[in-house]
Order: C-alpha cells, then structure tokens, then sequence
C-alpha cells in the first residue's frame, strides 16, 4: 500500500464513521437525506428553491460552499429551513461538516433533508455524508459528454435531473445520450429532464421525492 | 501544524518540484504556456477548438479528464497537436503528470501551449503547474455568482474568458457583476465575453494571446 493510498484510506475511515452517526440520526427521525451533487452553475439551487415553494419550512438544507452564504439566504427568503456550511477551501462536504451542521437544525416536522454539496462533479462523489441517495444535476448547458468523462458521480447516483431544458433549442444536447451513457454504469438509474424557468418536467421530480421512505 | 497541514505542504512541495522543470522547460523554448481552469462543461475545449482553426500545428494542448480522450481527439480532429491525460481519478492536473505529457510532444516550431485542467473549479486552482499564466473560464450559462463563491480561482487568474455570450438573452447573467467581482479580489485581471458559436469578442482574445511573449 503506497502513502497516498494509506492517507486517503484513513480519511474514508475518519468520514465514514461520522458518516454512520448521521446515518442512524436520519433513520431515527424517519427522515429522508439526499445528497445533491453537481458542477457549479448547474442549477442546484434553483431546483431546491422551487422545492422549497412547494415544501416550505418542512424542507431541510444544508447547503454547501467554498465562500459566501449566497445560497443559504436564497432556500430561506424560499421559506426553506437552511444552513449554510462555509468550507473555507474543501472542495466537497465531509460528513463531519454535515454533523456538526445538524446540530444547528431542528430536524421535527421535516419531510426532506437535502444536502446541497460543493459545486464540484468531482470530489464530493468519493465522500458519503450518511444520506440515503446521491441526486447527480447536469445542466444542459454543460454539453451531454459530461456522464462518460466524469463516470464516479453516475455511477454512485439513484437520480440525475437534467436540468435547464427551456435550453435545450440554443445548444447541442442530447437527453438520449446522457440516459444511455448513465444506464450503461448504474441500471437503475432514474433521469428527470425538467427547467426551472418553465416548471417543465418538475412535477415527475417531486412525485419521485414524495415516493421516497427511511 | 497539523497532520492535514504537513501532509498538504508535502505535496505541494513535491509538486512545485516539477512545477519548476515545467517552467525552465517552457523559458529554454520561449513558448507561453496558459493553464486553462473552469467548471465541467464552460466550453473550454470549444475555445480551443476555435484557437486550433487559427494556430494549426503551432498549438499544443494538454487535456486533462477524469476518464476518456474525447477532448484530445476533437483537437487533433480541429488541427492541433494535442495530448491527453487521464487522469484516472484526480480531479486536478498535477505537475508531475504535465511533466510526463511534455515527453510524449515535439514542442518546436509551436506559437502556444494551452493545459487544459480537469473540469473542476476549486482543487486545479492550487497546483501549479509551471504555466505562465492561468486563464479561467466561465460560461454565462453558470451563474454570475460564481467569482464570489470560487474566489481562489479568480483570485490567481490572468484573465477570465466569459463564455457562452450567444445565451444571455436565455439566462440571468450579469457580465459586469463579473468584472466587479473579478477586480475586487484581482485589479490586473483581463476579461473576454466571447461566443464559441458565433465569434463574437473571439478577435479580441485571439489579440491577448498573440500578444503573451515568454
């Protein structure tokens, strides 16, 4: 075992253990957790703001950045009950961050907890939080290549919401090849194309968020 | 200084190391060599694609993925000469793994070489790589927010490419929010709207480049 692979191992070590404590927290409040994952600017927020309209304070986010409190302030004026982590530099949340965070929460009376992860396709893929599902968001604005040369993320996800459909006339996407080149890693996999600007396609997502259990 | 700290600044040194053959590397060649750091899917390879239609054989990219050679082969296809890393996992080029690309390439008789980092807004933005400059590059189709939330970036860029200026009319986007922010956190940063897809302000970055002497 090389050095880099001894370090990395004790840093999943040190992230599943807190990972296993949020874990049995949700289960204990019957609480489902999704962790949401994605580029920066692939509209993650704007899916858990038209959320949030229709959830109100019983939608919980923790919501992940490098800097600024931007999208805390956003979930909340949304009527969301949202906390922001600042990372200070970490290019993905541990479950450590999200501990430490839910004891800034009162998690009574939430029908969903979404973790709103650092804009990053990369990293945060490699880190369970404790959450119950992994949600990828492509934008279609990011080109539809993006399942092939970034497989770690689709692979791992129960989800992905193609988002910015209302795009889809000003740029060369194709929703077909991106189902395809998810199936092909992960069979169940579940596609929910929709835009936030038109409301397009957001109904299938919330029936699919009504529908899930812990 | 803690664990995490020595571990880091260990391998920032080893990386450095490299940085510095990279660097004395490109001065003996007198080639300007751009490290070229953006988001998954802001249309980097696009850019270079239209570069390579200028420069021919005179270009040189090293692409940097996660996984596949996609980009790679649509810039030898658009007339450069170009060759990818994958990189297998890591979500940053490293010096070390541009060191080993630069044998694989003839760099006589090249005007530019351009890096192409992994899609990845936060972890590329602390290697160097020996680069004369790092150039990022933001689609308008990621949200104006985005220099205050990824500072670091923005913080050590030469320029900002802001790309994708065909979709304003379709998205919330202010270019001058940019360039404010941009020059708060950098007063010598350059900035260049540009449009892959029509060639609007490509003129003016094509003039910036000419221009980069080493």
């Amino acid at each position: 075992m090389t050095e880099s692979i001894r370090i990395a191992s004790s840093v999943y070590a040190a992230n599943d253990a807190f990972a296993r404590q949020n874990r049995l927290l949700f289960a204990g409040k019957k609480l489902v957790a999704l962790n949401m994952i994605s580029s920066p600017g692939s509209g993650k927020t704007s899916v858990l703001e038209r959320m949030a309209a229709r959830y109100g304070s019983a939608l919980a986010v923790i919501t992940g950045d490098i800097q600024t409190t931007f999208d805390a302030d956003r979930l909340k004026a949304a009527g969301a009950a949202a906390v922001q982590i600042e990372t200070g530099g970490s290019c993905h949340l541990s479950a450590a961050m999200v501990h430490k965070a839910l004891t800034r929460m009162d998690l009574d009376n939430k029908k969903l907890l979404v973790i709103e992860n650092v804009g990053n396709l990369v990293c945060p893929a490699a880190f369970d939080l404790g959450e119950n599902k992994k949600i990828a968001v492509l934008s279609v604005a990011e080109g539809d290549e993006k399942v092939a040369k970034y497989p770690a993320l689709f692979a791992r996800a129960a989800a992905v919401i193609v988002n910015k459909t209302d795009l889809l006339p000003y740029v060369n996407f194709s929703v077909d090849r991106v189902r395809e080149d998810c199936l092909k890693l992960n069979r169940e996999i579940r596609m929910f194309p929709l835009s936030c600007t038109t409301g397009e396609g957001f109904e299938v997502w919330m029936d699919y968020c009504a529908g899930l259990t812990n």
